[in-house]
C-alpha cells in the first residue's frame, strides 16, 4: 500500500527539527499500526512539496529511518516500511472499568504529605516581579559551558561512569573536585571516605534524620528555620526543640544538654542571614564536647558571601569529628540538578552510603560527570564569581528602595546571600502576599519558617530571579499594599 | 611578573582537548594562588612554540579566559591575570588533627549496611567472559541518539524544565510518553494522576514498602527472589515469608491469607525467568480480592520478552486497584539512568509523590526530559528491537554451548530476557565463581537470591554484556571448572 504525502501533517507547535518531527510522524505510525511493514513511502520529492520544505530534510530523515530499521530503501523504488520494523504487539488496553476496592487509608501505615509549606506557584517566572528564592536566573547560568560539561561527560570515553549501574559508588573525579578544591576553600580537610555526593541538601538532611534519629533522640533545631528539616523532624519520631536565635543566630546556651543532634545553618541563617561568630562557633562545639551532641552543619550559599569572606565552616573548627557537613550545588549550580555532598567521618558516611543504596542505589552518573567537569574547568568559580557580582549590584538596589519607602529589613546582614527577612509594617504577611499577587509581585510569607509561634508578619524577600532593574518598581509595590 | 611559558606543562594523560587542557592549567594557577591579579601571561606564540602546539589554540584559550575574567586582553602588551579573577578566599585548612569523640555505635540508630549481595566486581568489564546481569553493553546502546536527545533537552527551551527546582512535580512530557506509548504495551490503561516517576526499581521497591509495611504487617516474596527486596524487607520491620516458586512462577494458593502485600515478578521471575501464566494470574488476583491483599509487579526487562510475545502485565488484569505496577528504564535504556515509573492508583501515588519530595524532592530534570526525547522519536523502540534481536541470537549460541557442554540450565524459558539460571554440577556455586574468576569468566552465585534454604549449586549467567562470539569459550571454561 502506498501511504499518500497528504496523510504528513507538520504541527507549528512541535518543539525541535523538521527532520525531526517527520522521523516522528513516521515512527509514530508505524509504531501505532497505522502504517505496515511493506507500505511504500511518499517520494521524498512530492512529499517535501507537499509539506513545502526543502528535499534534503525528507531524504536526511529517510536514511535516519534506515539507519534504526522502520523503513528500508529499495534503490529507485523508494522507501518502504521495514519488514522488521519496531511493532509493539497489540495489546488490548483493559477495557472494563477499573473500581477501585482498596481501603487505602488502611493499606497506608504511614503518610508522609507534608507540613505547611513555602509557597511554590509553579508559574513563578510569569510574574513581574518574583521576589523568589531558591530558582536558577536563566540570565546568570552559564548555560553554554554547562552543555559542553555534559556532552563531554556523554563521550565514549565516561560511557561506563555515565552508564553503568556503580552500585553505591560515588564518581571519582566529582569527588576529587569537591576535596581538592572546594571543601579548602571551607577550611575542611576531608578524605574520600568521609565524602558521600547526595541527591541534594534534602536528600543529606532526610538521610542524617534516618540514621541518627528515633523516638528517644532529641533534635535542636532554629527558629524561625528551614521548613523541610521540621517536616523531615516530625517524621522522623523523634523529640525536637525550637530554638530562638538571635542576631548571631542560635545561642549556644540554649542547646539542651540532653540534645543528642542540632541542625545549624551557621554561615547565612535561614532564613534570617545572620551569621554566627567564631566565637560563638567555638562554644557551640566545645558544648558538643562537654554534653556529647552531634551538629548538622548546613552551608548552603556559602558561595554567595559577598558582603565580607566567609567565616571557616564550622567544620573546620571540629576536632572531634562531631559535625556532619552539607554542601549543595542548587544554588552554584542549579537547583534542577539535584546534587550536593555530605562531609562527616568514616563511619557515618559508610552508613548514610549504605541507606543511600537502598533508596536509590546510586546518584546519576551522567550528571556526577558533567558537574565534575564545570568544577575542573573552572567555569563553576566563573559562576560563583559573576553571580556574587550580580547579587550585590541587585542587594544594594534593593538596600536603597528598602530605605526610600520605609520597609523593614531584620538583621544586620555580613554575609551577602540571596534574600532579606522582611517584616510587614501594616498586614499580615499572608495578606499582603495574596495582595501583591494581584499586582505581579511574588514574595514568601514566613508562616512556614516558624510553625508555632509565628508573629504573622514576617516575609522572605530574594533577589536570585528578579532583575536589577525590576526591584526598585516591585518595592514600591509592596511598601503600597502594606509591606 | 611575568608567568614563564616553561611553567606550563601538559598532561599526556588528560582527556579532553588541548584548549581546554591549558583553561585549565590557567584558572587552576589563579585559583591556588599561584599567579596572581596583574601577572603577565606568556605571549601566545611564545607559549605555543614552548608547548609545541598551535597557537591558536593558545589564543582561544585566552580569549575563553578573558570571557570569564580570569585574564584581561591589554592589546599589544598581552594578556594579563585580572584584577577580577575569581580567587577563592585564603583560608587555613585546619591544621590540628581531628580525633574522633564520637561514639558512632551509640549515635547512630539504624544500620543500613547491606546483607548478603551479589558480587560486584568493579572491573567487571576487564574480565574476558563477563556473564555478568544488569550491566549496558556499549555495543548495543545507542548512544549518538542518546547524546542528541541529551543534548536538546538542555537547549534554551527546556531551560526551566532541567534546571528548576521543580517541587514535587514530574516532567510532564515523560509521563505523556510513558502513558501513552509504553504502558499501553502492557495492557495498562493509567491516568497522569496514577504514574510517579522514580530514580528506578530499587527506589520504587523502597517507597512502597515505606508506605505500606510496619511491624504488624506481613509481606510474602518469592522464594528465590530479588536480593535487594529481601534487604529493604528487612529493614522495613514487617514479617515476611518467602514463597517456593515452581515453574509457573508463584502459586497464588501458598499466599497465607493473613498477607498483606505480595511481590512478584510475573512476566519473567528473577532469577529463574518462569513466566507466570495469565490463568495463575487471574487467580492471584482473585486471591487479593477474597483475603484483601495488595500486590507490586516488577515489571523489569518486560522489553526483553523476545521468545513469545509478552503476556499482559498483571496490572492490566486488575479491577480493584489492587496491583502496584513498577517499570523501569535500566534495561531499555541504561542503570546508571536511574529511571523508572511506578504506577497505581491515585491515593497510593499521592503519598509516593510525597515520600519522594521528603527524600529527594524530585527527579534530575535533565534526565527526564532526555529520556522523554529518546522515547518521543522512536529511538527506544529501535533500540529495544536490536536489543531483543542481538539477545536472542546470543541465547541461541548460549543454549546450544549449554547443551554441548552437558550443563544445567532449569526452567523452560517462554519469555527470552538475559539470563539463565543453572545448576552447577560438580562443585558449589561459591567455588565455581572463584575458580572462574582465575579464568577469565564471571558468573553470579545464586546464593543472596536464596537468604535461607540456599541449595549452594544455582548460579546466574547473563549475556546482556559479553560478545556472542565469547559465549561458547566461557561456557566451555565453566563446564571445565565443573559448573
Amino acid at each position: 500500500m502506498a501511504i499518500a504525502a497528504e496523510s504528513f501533517v507538520l504541527d507549528p507547535g512541535h518543539t525541535g527539527t523538521l527532520q525531526r518531527q517527520l522521523q516522528e510522524i513516521v515512527t509514530g505510525g508505524i509504531l501505532s499500526g497505522r502504517f505496515r511493514p511493506g507500505d511504500r513511502m511518499p517520494s521524498s520529492r512530492g512529499l517535501a512539496r507537499h509539506l513545502g520544505i526543502s528535499r534534503i530534510t525528507v531524504t536526511l530523515a529517510y536514511t535516519e529511518l534506515v539507519a534504526n530499521d522502520y523503513l528500508t530503501s529499495r534503490g529507485r523504488s523508494g522507501y518502504f516500511v521495514s519488514d522488521s520494523a519496531p511493532t509493539p504487539p497489540v495489546l488490548p488496553v483493559g477495557a472494563l472499568p477499573v473500581e477501585d476496592r482498596v481501603d487505602w487509608n488502611a493499606a497506608m501505615v504511614r503518610r508522609f504529605s507534608a507540613g505547611p509549606d513555602l509557597e511554590r506557584p509553579r508559574d513563578w517566572r510569569s510574574y513581574r516581579y518574583p521576589f523568589i528564592y531558591g530558582q536558577t536566573d536563566a540570565r546568570l547560568f552559564d548555560h553554554r559551558n554547562w552543555r559542553r560539561c555534559a556532552l563531554q561527560a556523554l563521550g565514549a570515553r565516561d560511557f561506563e561512569a555515565t552508564t553503568s549501574d556503580s552500585y553505591g559508588r560515588d564518581d571519582a573525579l566529582l569527588v576529587e573536585q569537591i576535596v581538592r578544591h572546594i571543601l579548602p576553600r571551607r577550611g575542611i580537610a576531608a578524605e574520600p571516605d568521609q565524602v558521600l555526593i547526595t541527591l541534594g541538601a534534602q536528600n543529606a538532611l532526610w538521610m542524617v534524620s534516618r540514621i541518627l534519629l528515633t523516638q528517644d533522640r532529641l533534635a535542636a533545631i532554629e527558629h524561625p528555620g528551614y521548613p523541610a528539616l521540621r517536616t523531615i523532624l516530625g517524621r522522623s519520631g523523634a523529640r525536637s526543640v525550637a530554638l530562638q536565635i538571635d542576631a548571631a543566630g542560635l545561642p549556644p546556651e540554649s542547646v539542651p544538654p540532653e540534645t543528642d543532634v542540632v541542625f545549624v545553618t551557621p554561615s547565612h541563617h535561614c532564613p534570617t542571614s545572620a551569621t554566627m561568630p567564631v566565637a560563638r562557633r567555638r562554644e557551640l562545639l566545645a558544648r558538643a564536647d562537654r554534653d556529647d551532641f552531634l551538629i548538622v552543619e548546613d552551608d548552603y550559599e556559602f558561595e554567595l558571601a559577598f558582603a565580607a569572606p566567609p567565616a571557616p565552616a564550622l567544620k573546620s573548627l571540629d576536632r572531634s569529628g562531631r559535625v556532619i557537613y552539607i554542601g549543595s550545588f542548587a544554588k552554584s549550580l542549579f537547583p534542577g540538578l539535584r546534587l550536593g555532598y555530605l562531609v562527616a567521618s568514616a563511619p557515618f558516611i559508610a552508613e548514610a552510603r549504605a541507606l543511600r543504596s537502598l533508596l536509590v542505589r546510586h546518584v546519576p552518573g551522567h550528571l556526577q560527570r558533567a558537574a565534575a567537569y564545570f568544577l575542573e574547568q573552572g567555569h563553576y568559580d566563573a559562576q560563583i564569581h559573576r553571580m556574587a557580582r550580580v547579587y550585590r549590584e541587585r542587594r544594594a538596589t534593593a538596600e536603597a528602595a528598602i530605605a526610600a519607602h520605609g520597609l523593614t529589613a531584620l538583621g544586620a546582614n555580613t554575609f551577602g546571600g540571596s534574600s532579606f527577612w522582611m517584616q510587614s509594617r501594616d498586614v499580615p504577611a499572608e495578606i499582603l502576599a495574596a495582595r501583591l499577587r494581584n499586582r505581579g509581585v511574588l514574595i514568601e510569607p514566613g508562616g512556614p519558617f516558624f510553625g508555632a509561634d509565628d508573629p504573622g508578619d514576617r516575609y522572605r524577600l530574594a533577589y536570585s530571579s528578579i532583575a536589577r532593574e525590576d526591584i526598585p518598581e516591585g518595592l514600591r509595590r509592596i511598601a503600597e499594599a502594606g509591606g
